[in-house]
């Protein structure tokens, strides 16, 4: 079964997302450095992904540290959380998987016990994504009309998760009740997630999928070739304004204008209750080579720049409902996304 | 200075887009057929373009049947020119040089005469298409504000023309007079004209130019990045709606949204009069592989296949005003647009 990370305790392997699907090739990581690499180059991408990869990440460093003595262990180790807090910055979960390890250390435990906790929270992160996955998956489903054709945004299936994915758990989930009769998958570019990835895992569910390129989803709305746009989050604020993969708010825009429901799918760690708007996320501007090259091939000239925002944040008010394992939240505002704290 | 068609009487060499800006590949084409090639492997594209490479082709062919008695030679050309018509479908231009030529066949003449006035009347499409780009700029630099920062998709520079472009001849007519201070080019999905040809040519005319992904449009418009929009025209019927690159709708959609001035540019001989509206514009559907491939490399996994509808149609009610050389015409309806034949 397809995984994005296997866990040994004292390493990690990472599934290289950028080589795939062409080569299956694997990152052996033995340091939360190298951890941290990897999520730097988005060898491992999405949110729970990058969050349970964090986790693993301090699990190792933890483990290498076993014969520190406890003072210099929390230190050393309050570093390590430092430095992976740095990898990337708009994708929340990373800083709540850190804070969920923080946590252990700041109690009054023995080197032992600290690390025995550490790997244990490690693992219950990531044990959980997947639970929250599945019942992010049941609840979306609810939502999907019969014969439906999705349209999809980069890559929210297992690859991005743990195990399951969110806005394609819960695809998959509805694919599994009859109900998906096509998904077209925007290519995203630039580092084309959905024409690699998404395609991918779909592909091996046997789902039907098509290619489209991001430019293209106007012309689907128009010809009334799309049900709805389901997407993942990288950080939802409190209100309910979403910051997710660059084009999102392209897509949320376009299908309000064609009346098209426009569904985001993110597990409740994903939500930033700090932020009381989206406008306060950071977006990560990532390198402009990502956009001038292509696989080590530059496609434009020389001297030409390009700009590499590599999210947008789609405010809620262009949001047909919010999908969580505690449940769904219909036109998400301040007042309604409260619901899933009581939930 | 940049060309894209070199025409020598019985042959013409075509400027690859395909390779550019890596790489300066001619293609000669001393028959109508490689001609026509070309036109479908897009090697010469945009819609001005192809109706003089077409043109050209057909000039080429007569020489090469100067020999033919009159009769021969009339029915021979119009099997050239049934050929080359069914190279692509949508960029009415490519029908109107056809037709420009064929009315030539109509006439009583001998095949010296034909060949002539073929070869006379393809000069006259190149010649006159230089002509009618400058005075489209003159006419549309009026609507361009200072400090403008312009979004543009495609390619509709030079190269898409015989010289000096459509909605790239605006840009380059309101740069002159000091007023462009960024222009952002849309990559443009699958063929990357923007990020290869618009930033090329902008480059060698010193306009500053980013590229972005088409998936940053809505980005820059809710980062109020962007003052207008202007792109070209394959086809526009007679009420204005408006065929165009892939793209172009969700362009106009989001300019709609965030009340950003639309802008199409185009010669009259792209207007189609006996469309009354762009529902009944054949959209030309392209080879999946042209968007499963990124420069040559397969990005898709094997087995998934891609939509690739080359163009989508912008309706009129989403332009600011359409750009011709005949005039302006703001808010383009089918009482409005009848103001260009009285011009």
């Amino acid at each position: 079964m397809l995984q994005s990370l296997k866990f040994y305790g004292t390493s990690i392997d990472i599934l290289d997302q950028t080589k795939l699907p062409q080569e299956e090739r694997w990152i052996h990581c033995t340091t939360a450095k190298e951890v941290a690499r990897c999520i730097v180059d988005m060898n491992v991408r999405g949110a729970p992904a990058i969050g349970a990869a964090a986790a693993y990440g301090i699990a190792i460093a933890a483990q290498e540290r076993k014969h520190f003595n406890a003072e210099d262990f929390v230190k050393s180790m309050n570093e390590v959380l430092d430095q992976m807090s740095q990898t990337r910055p708009t994708a929340v979960n990373l800083f709540w998987a850190i804070e969920r390890m923080r946590g252990i250390l700041n109690l009054p435990l023995a080197t032992e016990e600290f690390v025995r906790r550490l790997v244990d929270e490690a693992e219950a992160i990531a044990r959980e994504d997947i639970v929250v996955n599945r019942k992010i998956g049941e609840n979306g489903e609810t939502l999907i009309p019969s014969d439906a054709r999705i349209l999809t945004h980069c890559n929210t299936g297992t690859l991005a998760t743990v195990e399951y994915g969110t806005a394609l758990g819960v695809i998959r989930s509805a694919f599994a009740k009859g109900k998906v009769s096509q998904v077209y998958a925007d290519e995203t570019r630039p580092y084309l997630q959905g024409a690699r990835l998404t395609a991918f895992e779909l592909q091996a569910e046997h789902i039907p999928v098509t290619i489209v390129t991001d430019s293209m989803a106007g012309y689907l709305m128009q010809q009334n070739m799309v049900d709805l746009v389901i997407v993942g989050a990288d950080r939802v604020a409190s209100n309910g304004d979403t910051a997710n993969k660059i084009g999102t708010y392209s897509l949320a825009v376009l299908a309000n204008a064609h009346r098209i429901p426009f569904y985001v799918a993110a597990p409740m760690s994903t939500i930033d209750w700090s932020m009381t708007t989206g406008e306060a996320i950071e977006i990560e501007q990532r390198s402009s080579e990502e956009v001038l090259t292509f696989g080590g091939q530059r496609v434009a000239p020389l001297g030409v720049d390009a700009l590499h925002p590599a999210f947008d944040v789609t405010p809620h008010r262009l949001i047909t409902a919010i999908i969580t394992e505690n449940g769904v939240i219909h036109r998400p505002n301040s007042e309604a996304m409260k619901q899933l704290v009581k939930a």
